[in-house]
């Protein structure tokens, strides 16, 4: 792969763990000289300043926050594109690259193509496959995306110059970059990733709720730490996403209700041989999963 | 805490992850000069032999393997716990203290009860709380148990010392020994360990069936592997405690499909105020846990 051509100047709208951990790894490559921060927390901002994650700050999308941009990324959280694209209709250099990062991808092309319809082929949606239950500035961090996968999906008006410097952008800082349209991206992420978040908010709330509720936390162990890591996510990132993705979520909500029920069947029934076969055939998928990862 | 009296000789009947692990720590520590494994699997008692989990191996449960046994340990899968018992009854040394070590403490006290009515003052109805998705001797690990919890069910016909001497035992090892009534535990582990397990293996199952569920894998991360993780547990196991268990499990299993049909409603509606508190109350109680972990 050839090195990219280096933006010189990078406006990043949004500064929190995906955005910031992006631009630090670009400084870090040498491939941007200064990075301005687009945010509506002051402290945040006073934060990735301090950490070098961002160089100059506003708390507003303007002419001079977007002035001279080679690549603008919006990394706020999903059901703020139509805003944010909406302000950047009047303030965005004509030659500036426009990339989102969010978890939805339907969503995101929709407020492109509403908003910034003469921008279109300068616009790329992209998704970083780098989840974290942290967040903030404070959660940027080096080598987040080194060998983690990079989903772009082509809305067909792109030109093929802006994608490809997108594209190599996130190769440079270790991601290996997969293209699929937006509608498959987001049903294969309300499988693996939207479905998990919202099952394990509503295990953990269950328990939360439930009159003996203190008890039983105090005997979680280590199986209850893992399956609810992600219940731990913050709740402004995955009201948006599960909204924005809602049918996909839907289904699936409902093929899961489909299997509890099954379950629920068989342990009535007390029906042992089915039990283990259930159990045995999903630890066999996860098993080779796993060890493919 | 004194030293408790070593056990001079131990007899393990199941040589896996949790009497294995317990047995070579009490070695390691020098409170046991040996030990006898009961196991069905030849290869297994093999294994056991070579990592000196074990010093004779015996694949019956005979007077030739109780023989002079100051402590008998239960580490079977927990369904197997009224055969065990049942053939223990005619081989049983009248001195040698029984424990199990399951994770179902109203069956295993039932099985005791039924099975070895006169022996149950030296019937002992333990739970370390140290899961592994591992199973086997060769999963048998040092220190499994330092900084555990393990939790003895009393009855109420055992004796004081019997009880206090399985306790020190424990806590050789580095366990924090807990009391509580048997049905209390059934109730705490369906909460935060059988359901868990029983919600992974279906989210699991329902992608795995899914017509594009290999592609769906091939973009899972990090939040799936956490997720998942307790998918890769061993059936036999599993399906015995949920059966064991079920009475309480299927109380949860309604109470996970009701929070489930709470979501669904949010959704549809685009309730995002609900949504969002519904998920700040579970990320609340989740951090609030983890910072006592």
């Amino acid at each position: 792969m050839n090195n990219p051509t280096p933006p010189k100047h990078i406006t990043l709208i949004g500064v929190g763990l995906i955005g910031g951990s992006f631009v630090l790894d670009l400084k870090h490559k040498g491939l941007v000289t200064s990075v301005t921060g687009i945010d509506l927390n002051r402290d945040n901002l006073e934060r990735a300043i301090e950490r070098k994650v961002i160089d100059v700050a506003f708390n507003q999308i303007t002419t001079e926050a977007l002035a001279g941009a080679d690549l603008v990324i919006i990394a706020t959280p999903v059901s703020t594109l139509p805003t944010v694209c909406h302000q950047l209709s009047d303030v965005l250099d004509r030659h500036s690259v426009l990339i989102d990062v969010g978890s939805t991808k339907q969503s995101a092309i929709n407020s492109f193509q509403k908003y910034l319809p003469h921008h279109l082929p300068r616009c790329i949606a992209t998704h970083p496959i780098a989840g974290s239950d942290r967040s903030g500035a404070l959660a940027a961090q080096f080598g987040l995306f080194q060998d983690k996968k990079l989903i772009i999906c082509p809305h067909g008006q792109e030109d093929t110059e802006s994608l490809n410097w997108v594209s190599s952008l996130w190769q440079a800082v270790g991601a290996q970059t997969h293209q699929m349209s937006a509608s498959e991206h987001d049903s294969i992420f309300a499988a693996v990733s939207h479905l998990p978040h919202v099952l394990a908010y509503a295990y953990v709330n269950q328990i939360a709720n439930h009159p003996k509720g203190q008890v039983y936390f105090d005997f979680a162990a280590s199986g209850f730490r893992d399956f609810t890591r992600i219940a731990s996510s913050h709740p402004d990132i995955w009201t948006d996403i599960c909204l924005e993705n809602k049918n996909s979520l839907l289904a699936l909500l409902s093929g899961q209700q489909a299997q509890l029920a099954r379950l629920a069947t068989m342990l009535e029934n007390g029906d042992t041989d089915a039990l283990h076969r259930y159990f045995e055939q999903a630890k066999q998928a996860r098993d080779a999963w796993a060890a493919l990862q």
